[in-house]
């Protein structure tokens, strides 16, 4: 049995309309039902980025927004399975293809859960943005529910998948994940790419505290930590030196499970 | 003018079947002139990967190779533009959405010219295969000449762009490359994404060769190189101690300007 017939993704509820492109334009893109039907046949799906949302908001940046890019306040979530490489070197290629499968579709059941986006799928790794398309309020403390989640589901399903690596004696691959809030640039970044995605030193940031979190951490910046101090209760310090930036990064330490 | 106005790629000559259908299955799917036409119709169109492969190769990995993944001895490529966390934190958006737009455009010009595909593009870097779906019996030596066409394109228009940067003081951005081969498993890895993806060792060597190479710089894996040995004259040489690999890793190191 593949990995897709276990998933059976917990949405955060099965949008009629697209979530995107009505809280970007307030216009109603029917996404599921009989009224979606007339836009399938022009090609307009649902996005593999979060299925509550439309390809209009994925592959029309432009015309949704009206401009090449815009500014948004923004988290953006980094998660990677950790000692990927040491494991690659040590298991099939099959059992590692399944890690990566559990990995991918666990860690988009907890964002999409939380009206984030899968914006970015590089292998072992992903990157999310909550706020953008979905508008949403609290888009530190959803990524952060989320990580917490996504820990969780990863932590089952890796643990299932155990005997893999190595059976009874073999150590499960852990997952880390990096959280960071700030202000982001959202738009088409090349002439021959049309789905959007975010860059800026915010981003970076987010992919620099997920390289240094260990399986099963969270390191959520001081910026997100600060709009979500409910949910840094027990949360460790940690002071890291970071590429590319001058000062120390002060962040918090969630463990995950 | 945006860049996408000021690029005109030169392809690998503008194939009229789709290279990808045609090297893995033998069939000849038109993506060029009048015969492509009714295949538009049906949303069979040219992939963003590279103009010369078609949409089902892209997202129809299962439908082409009858199998959810493949073992393939192919050449991976990373690169990124150095420095651009720091880089982000002096200049405006703007400017910082311009040189990545003229990066990815400038590198996949490139990638193009030598019968890869741009993969996964990442913000302010992306990653290229060769030999899959476009069979290329000498793939390393594609990637290495097409990594020192990156960077001859790259610099040319980082250069221009200098003045962005800070005015005349200001040191332009450049971009690190890193280049391995090896066996990859190619497929789809999650049940949501339809596009095909390369994981693995051998991926996760490459990268971590392209985030130890300093601007203007390709890292060369010694795999590759010992394919390819009339394009090492004058390659220096490295010895590096990588995350994940047990033993230091002996690396070429050309500079690609």
């Amino acid at each position: 049995m593949t990995t897709a017939n276990l998933i059976r993704p917990t949405r955060h509820g099965n949008a009629g309309i697209c979530r995107g492109c009505w809280d970007q334009m307030h216009v109603p893109i029917p996404i599921r039902g009989v009224l979606a039907l007339p836009f399938r046949a022009f090609g307009i799906t649902r996005s593999k980025m979060n299925p509550n949302i439309c390809t209009i908001c994925e592959r029309s940046f432009r015309t949704v927004k009206k401009q090449r890019h815009v500014t948004v306040d923004a988290t953006i979530l980094f998660a990677d399975i950790r000692g990927f490489t040491a494991l690659s070197e040590r298991i099939d290629p099959v059992s590692l293809s399944e890690i990566v499968s559990v990995f991918q579709d666990r860690c988009a059941q907890a964002i999409w859960a939380h009206d984030g986006i899968v914006n970015k799928q590089m292998g072992d790794g992903l990157m999310a943005i909550f706020n953008f398309p979905i508008v949403s309020k609290d888009h530190a403390a959803a990524a952060v529910e989320a990580a917490l989640d996504l820990q969780r589901l990863c932590k089952a399903a890796l643990d299932d998948l155990r005997s893999m690596t190595g059976g009874p004696q073999g150590q499960a691959p852990g997952v880390g994940v990096g959280i960071h809030t700030g202000d982001v640039e959202i738009g088409e970044f090349s002439s021959f790419r049309s789905d959007f995605t975010a860059i800026g030193g915010a981003v970076n940031l987010a992919a620099r505290l997920e390289s240094r979190a260990a399986a099963g951490e969270i390191l959520v910046s001081a910026e997100t930590a600060a709009r979500v101090p409910h949910l840094m209760d027990g949360a460790g310090e940690r002071l890291l030196a970071l590429k590319g930036f001058e000062q120390p990064v002060q962040v918090r330490v969630l463990a995950g499970t």
